[in-house]
Parts: C-alpha cells; structure tokens; sequence
C-alpha cells in the first residue's frame, strides 16, 4: 500500500471508530431504557438519543465521509485494498449514498421519536390503548415515507425498507419465497388440525418462580457457549439482544410467571444473536463489518438455536432432568416426550413470540402483507387495529380480543423497524438450509447434543458464519456454507419431516 | 430582550442542551461499567467514554462558545439577560477560558486514561496490587500536571485543582479551616482515648443477608423522599451517585455481609447527594446550572442525611424497630441505645468511608497533605504507598497493613478526580452551619424525625438549597442560608456537644 493511501486509511479508521463508540453509547441509552432506566428520565433520554444519532448521522453522511468513500473507491486505490477493506468502504459508500441528502436535523427529530416513542408504546401496550400510541406510530410511517424519498425507490417503495435489513431484498422476492413456503405450510397446518392428536399443553402453564426460570435460562445460555465475561442477561418488556461492543454483547428476556417455556425460548433465541456477535473476528473491531451479514442472517442464527436445536427432541432429551430439577413440583409426573409434544404443539395462537415453528411463519406473512400496504397503498394507521385483526382471521382463523394480544404485541414498529419482519422468515429458511448442513459437516450432531456438548456445534457455527461478521453478503454466506442459493424448501421440508412424525400424519 | 439576542441565546441553548446530552451519555457509560458490564467489554468502553469526553470537551471550549459567551458577557447584551442567564454565560465563560487551549486530543487521551484506570484500580484494589495500579496512577498525575499549566496557576499549583471542586478554594483557606478544625479536634479524639467508656461495636459484625440490608436500604431512602421514579439503587465497588439527568439520579451502595451499617450509611450519603439533583429547579435543565452548586455544598447534603439525621439518636429512636425487624436475630437483645452508642464508637480505622463523624475528618486531612505534596512538592506516585501510611500512622496512630486497606481504598485518584477530598471535610463544616439554621427555623426538627416524617425537612433542604442548582456560588449559599460566611465553629461545636454527651466526657 503506498504511504499516502495508508495515511487516508489511518484518518478514515478513526472516523469508523468514532461512528463505532457512538453506536456503542446509543445501544446502551437504549438498553438502559428498556432495561429498569427510571419512568421520569425518559424524555430528556429520548432526546439525547436524538442528539448522538443525529451526531452519528452527521459523521456517516459528512462530506470528509464522501471524500474517503470516493477516494477509495478509486481503480488504482481499491487494488491496494484487501477484500475486507473494500467491502468496508463499499458498505460506508452505500450509507452515504443513500441517506447524504436527508436533512440530519430531520434525523435527529426521528431518532428522538423513535426513542420515545419505545416508551410510549410499552406504556400502551400494559394499558392496551392503541389510541394513546397512534399519534407516535403515526408520525413514525410519516418519517419514514419521508426518508424513503430521500433513499430512492428502485421498485417499490416497500422494498426500500426491505433492503435496509437485507440487502437487495424486494417485495417481488419476499412474495415468491413466501408464496412457496405458504403452498407447503397450508396443507401441514391443515393435516395437523384434523389430526386426533392433540397433545396436552397445560402443564406448561403451572406457576413457576422467576428465580428459578432464571437460573434455568442461564444456565442453557452457558451451555450455549455464550460468553457472560462479554455479556449480561436483563429483563425487558420485549427480549433482544444487543452488541455494544465485541467483548459486551447482552441479552435480555421476559418471565412469565404461567408460561415455563416463554423466557426459555427467548433466552435461547437471543442468546444465539449474541452467538454471533459475540465472535465476529476481532479484527473487525471499530468498523461497520463488526456486525451480522444481515438480520435474515442474524435471525437465521436466533432461530437455529430456539428452535432447531431448542425444539428438538434430543435436546430435551439431554436437559429435560435439569429443567425438572429446577420445578420439581410443576413437573411432576411429566415425561420429556409429553414436553417435547407439547412444545411444539402446533396451535393458532395470538402471539408472534410464543409461536409454534410452523405458525410463526403465518405471523410474519401478516406483518409483511401489512407493512405492504402502509407503505405501497398507503394504509392509515388508526386503520392498523382492524386490519391487522382481519389478518389474522384469514391467515390463522382467530381474532385477537385485545390490542395487547393484537397489534400492539411487537416493539418493532414503535422503533421505526417496518421491513424488519420478513427477515424472521428468511431467517427460518437461511436456518433449515445450513442446518442440513451442519448435519452432513458435523454427522454426530445428534450425539452432541444428546451429550449436553454444544460447544462443537457453536464452533461450526463460528467458523462458517459468525466470524466473517459483515465481510461476507447474505447471499456469499449461504452460498459458501451451503453451496446454493437461499431455497425454502429446506425449511419446508424440515417442517414436514418433524411434524409429520410428531402427528403422526 | 432584543429579538437578535433572543435569536442568539436560542441558539447558545442548543449548545448547552448538546453538551447536557454528551455529559449524559458518559454519565451512563460510566454508571453502567462500575454497575455490571461485562469486563472483556471495558477497554472499548473507555476509549467510547474518551472519545465522547473529548467530543463534549470540543463543544465547551469551541469557537461558538468562545463566540458565545464573547457576546452574552458585553454589558449591553447582559443588561437584557436575567441573573441566572448572567450565572450561566459566566460559568460557560470560566470553563471556555480556563481549558481552551489544552488540545482536545489530549484531553480524549486523558479521558480514555481515566475511565480505563478506574477499572484497573478495582482490580488492583481485589488484589491489594497497588503496583499494578501505579503506571495508570502515574499517567494520570502527568495528565494533571500537564492540565494545571494550561488551566493556570494563581497561588500554588494544587490551588488550581482545588478550585474545580470548589471555586476560589486554596491551599491558604483550607489549611486555616482545617487548621481551627484539627486545633478543636484534637483534644476531643484525646479526652475520648482517656474516657473509660468503649461502647460495644461487636453486634455491628455479624452476618447480615444482603437482602434484608438492601430492603433496609430502599425503606430508608423511600423515607428521605428519594424519588425511585426518578432514580436506583445499584450496587458497586465505591458507592456513588450520579445525574444522569434530572429525572435520572442513581445511587449506589456495596454491601457488607459483616458490617450492618455500611451500606445504610452510603445509601443515606448517597441519597443526600440525590435529592440534591432530583430537586433542583426544573428552569435549569440542559444548563451547566443543572448541578450543584460545589462538591463542598453537595457533601455538606450528603454529610447531613448521613450523620446529622443518620446517625443521630432520635432517627434510631424512630427506625431502630425497623431494622431489627429487617435482622431479628443478629440484633435480638441488642437495645437501640448500645446501638446508637456503636455506630458513633470513635476509633482510629482504615478505612474512610467507615470512619465515624469525628475522626473522618483526620482521613481527609491525610489526603489533602498528600494531594498537596503531589501536585506542590512533586511527591512521586510510587512513594504514595509508604507515605499514606506514615500519615495515617502520624495522624490516626495506626498503620493500615495492606495498600487495599490503605491507598488503595478511594476511587477517587484513580479517576483523576485530585483536589475533591477537602470536598468532605468543607462538607461537614457547611452541613453542622446549615444545621444550625435549620434546628431555628425548623423548631419541630427533632419531632419530626421522632416521627418518621422527614418530607419537612427535605423540602426545607429543596427551597434554600436544592432549587438553586448551581445558579448561586456556595458563598452565596451559605451567606444566604445561613447569614454568615464558612464558619468551622459550627462543626466542631456539634461534635463536642455529641460526643461530650456519648463519652460522658
């Protein structure tokens, strides 16, 4: 590299650094927020989020970034680039491009509604009163018909926000590969409620004591090889996890005092986001690349984890006994095949989180048919509560009593993430694919887990995926993990194959 | 006021508002690293809290401040500002003059220097490993010599760190009020050595379950009239409070299994410090008014919850009950006299933050000689070790067997903060002045606490103190509260007529 293009990569590292800790300092704002920050101190909290990400902002859309982006982006410069350092400045170039001419005031104005509107939607959600969240949710689609002007719109406007969580995803994709999961999920979901066999759930709804649904969640989470030198669990009202930097990467999770497997579900779907951030190489430290692929990727790792490995037999065949020894009293008489059958008892249900493996798809399809129609056909939000209801009658036949249960279930619109869904799907999909995989690079996949060795399969994990971080595109990944492109027929068939034994279809 | 200095000053608000969000976020960033966060994630952390200060440095000493408080401080422009905007533009002023020209990139340097040692010290001090802690210490001193010649030096070179906690403090002042303390003191700490009485202390160490202390805690800070929807209460290394913003004010505590009071009297301490800043004029917010007006006055807030109320006899009177409720078996027998006399036992100790009333003031007059040879005669920091213990031994009589147990125990030095000690002891002498005051104008006071109805007293707190903030200078204060200026007289008569009384002298 000649001395002047390593001088200029020097001055651009500090600047990504500097982006990188003010990232770092929004996350914990956030985090704090959600976590126990005091009721009172939230507005001016909110506003100070505004302020450092419209500061961030500032520093990603600056003209001293579109000098570097420009700069090396040039012929004779890129080919004294390695393939990391290119891919960094494309993926900075791609920001800048996009967003240089939004307004950062503008910016900032959302981000301070974004933050606040999080509490406000947490307060509606434990009063269930839709109304009272409106006007924030509602100025939240406004901004963000805003910002896709100023983003651009290749097709539709819809996919504006798709591509914002996987890169160069569109409504013209996400429809085909939903259409097809869909054509293969309808006549499962079909066979399995004409099935006589209905397996018994009630006794996951028991009292069972938070100390020990914690315990018990970290007890799996350590299992996991998740890394709590790096890391913490909290509570939150919505469990996520967030990475602030590499070496403190937390998690959250949510007790329900009548629902054992809720908090256990959640900490095995978070803790594998933390998997993942937790062991991107460190040499990606301080850049934007010190982050997952995408978050179909991302989830893709949250859903292998809860649900793959979580729902599976053999792994309540290894750690039923502990989970029993935890409630001893709630779980008497419970066999682990009765828990395993009733885990992934496939029901119509209300709640996204709690889903069965085959429902949760169902729940998706609604959130990205609605957010369509916010944002292609213009749907008002007061109107959200009625649709979404109508929705969920024609995709799983029931209608949610409350708001609660209904539309204000998820944080995610609150927060400004609309084209954020799609990418638990994809997720599901990305996951069924490495993890047919897995099973022919890792043959004794079964025998680790039967064994309560999980460490080899978080070590695959890492090899395959976690460590490129962002370096690698969603569709490089699943092509180099699995030698073809994404295809949800992986995950179809997976679903066939377990629940076509489990009801005995 | 004239539209184009309404105009500016609505523009200088923006400045103070960003600035106010900067210092909330490192607030938080550090809150969150002494509370919790995961170690491997410390070291990025600092350099976020580096970079974040040296970014709210740039905006307090920038060309728009200097701009900015240029034209707020031309007599025809501060005609059209009220007095407490007058109070604002002088304090922005002192600031900008005062550190304008040290290079914000050393000042980033430091501040990364600062956070990181303070986590080096928590690890030096659980391994009573002071040399580890010394290259850190020593950088840090470096830093502050380097600082003191860009601040300025108007008496001695210490003077200059002393006023950052306390405006216009000296070495001449201090050494004349700790002379006329020390001179009142000294025969007092005798007459008690030569006095038969030695109260039993031993009940104070037995085991007490940190659940039980921590409900206690929460009882007695509900009973101050600490706002929990306005703060928490957290654990930590060094107890500590901090605003994040002002409905935002945590407080910390550490419990000792074996020591019951411990933990009672930092939250009692760090409660005074917090109703400070959950109390201060809302009109403030987003100012550098929005704080208290000295560390002497906040210590003297501290100081009086903590000893003046907190360990007098008419509040054990009133919540002895409770907290043998809280440890029915460790205190059975014990009478609420034995314990009033144990818990103001006067005895030479270690450790300052357990010392009793009387001699606390010996452990920071330890300090502030020491502090002094540092920054006046050039004391090395490798000496620290073998000099802190010669003056404990020359002025307490005892000689700490380990550094944990001697030098090491303060956070304070770790984090840069040199020249805060004589905060404490000015503390004492403002709280015992303000007290007598109060005992005037609130007759009642002692029913008050025999009733277990602080409210009154908080508020009378709030309306001559808390409200102001920073908007008065502790002269300003005291003058006001109290009608005459600093008075060391006050401390050391309450002393003596306590402990006169308690040792039968």
């Amino acid at each position: 590299m000649e001395q002047h293009v390593q001088d200029e990569w020097e001055k651009f590292s500090e600047l990504l650094a500097k982006i990188s800790g003010y990232s770092e300092a929004i996350g914990l704002l956030h985090w704090d927020l959600r976590t126990g920050a005091p009721r009172k101190g939230a507005e001016i909290r909110s506003e100070t989020i505004g302020m450092l990400s419209g500061e961030m902002f500032r520093l990603e859309t600056s003209p001293l970034m579109g000098k570097f982006t420009e700069f090396f982006s040039r012929p004779e410069v890129m080919k004294q680039l390695t393939a990391v350092q290119n891919t960094i400045v494309a993926d900075c170039r791609k920001e800048y491009d996009r967003s240089k001419s939004i307004p950062s005031k503008r910016y900032e104005e959302y981000s301070v509604l974004a933050a606040h509107s999080q509490t406000m939607w947490e307060e509606a959600k434990e009063n269930n009163d839709f109304a009272s969240f409106e006007p924030y949710l509602s100025k939240i689609v406004a901004f963000k018909q805003e910002f896709i002007d100023y983003w651009g719109v290749k097709g539709t406007r819809y996919d504006t926000l798709l591509d914002m969580y996987e890169p160069d995803l569109t409504v013209e994709k996400v429809d085909d590969l939903f259409n097809r999961l869909r054509s293969r999920l309808v006549p499962l979901v079909e066979a399995i409620s004409a099935s006589p066999h209905k397996p018994d759930t009630k006794f996951l709804h028991a009292i069972f004591e938070k100390e020990q649904q914690q315990k018990f969640g970290l007890f799996v989470l350590e299992q996991m090889g998740y890394d709590f030198a790096a890391g913490r669990l909290d509570e939150s009202v919505h469990p996520f996890a967030t990475g602030l930097n590499p070496g403190d990467v937390r998690i959250t999770t949510n007790y329900l005092l009548d629902n054992v497997t809720s908090a256990v579900f959640s900490s095995l779907h978070e803790g594998g986001h933390a998997l993942y951030e937790q062991n991107i190489n460190k040499e990606l430290v301080g850049t934007p690349l010190a982050q997952g692929a995408s978050m179909g990727i991302h989830e893709s790792q949250s859903r292998l984890w809860e649900n793959m490995i979580g729902r599976s037999r053999t792994f309540w065949h290894r750690y039923y006994g502990d989970l029993q020894q935890h409630f001893p009293q709630q779980l008497a008489g419970v066999e682990v095949e009765d828990f395993y059958q009733a885990i992934n008892s496939v029901a119509n249900s209300f709640i996204r989180i709690e889903a069965d493996e085959l429902t949760y798809n169902l729940h998706i399809i609604v959130r990205y048919e609605i957010e369509k129609l916010i944002f292609n056909e213009g749907l008002a939000v007061k109107d959200l509560p009625q649709v979404w209801n109508a929705k969920y009658q024609e995709y799983l036949g029931i209608t949610p009593p409350t708001d609660e249960l209904g539309v204000l279930q998820d944080v995610h619109w609150s927060g400004g993430d609309f084209g954020y869904f799609a990418s638990y799907s994809l997720g599901n999909m990305y996951a069924a694919q490495i993890l047919n995989t897995l099973r022919k690079e890792l043959p004794e996949f079964d025998e680790l887990i039967a064994a309560g060795n999980l460490l080899p399969i978080k070590e695959w994990l890492t090899a395959k995926i976690y460590v490129y971080g962002k370096s690698l595109t969603p569709a490089q990944i699943i092509e180099q993990v699995t030698g073809e492109p994404l295809n949800p027929d992986y995950l179809a068939d997976y679903l066939e194959v377990k629940y076509t034994e489990l009801y005995k279809l």
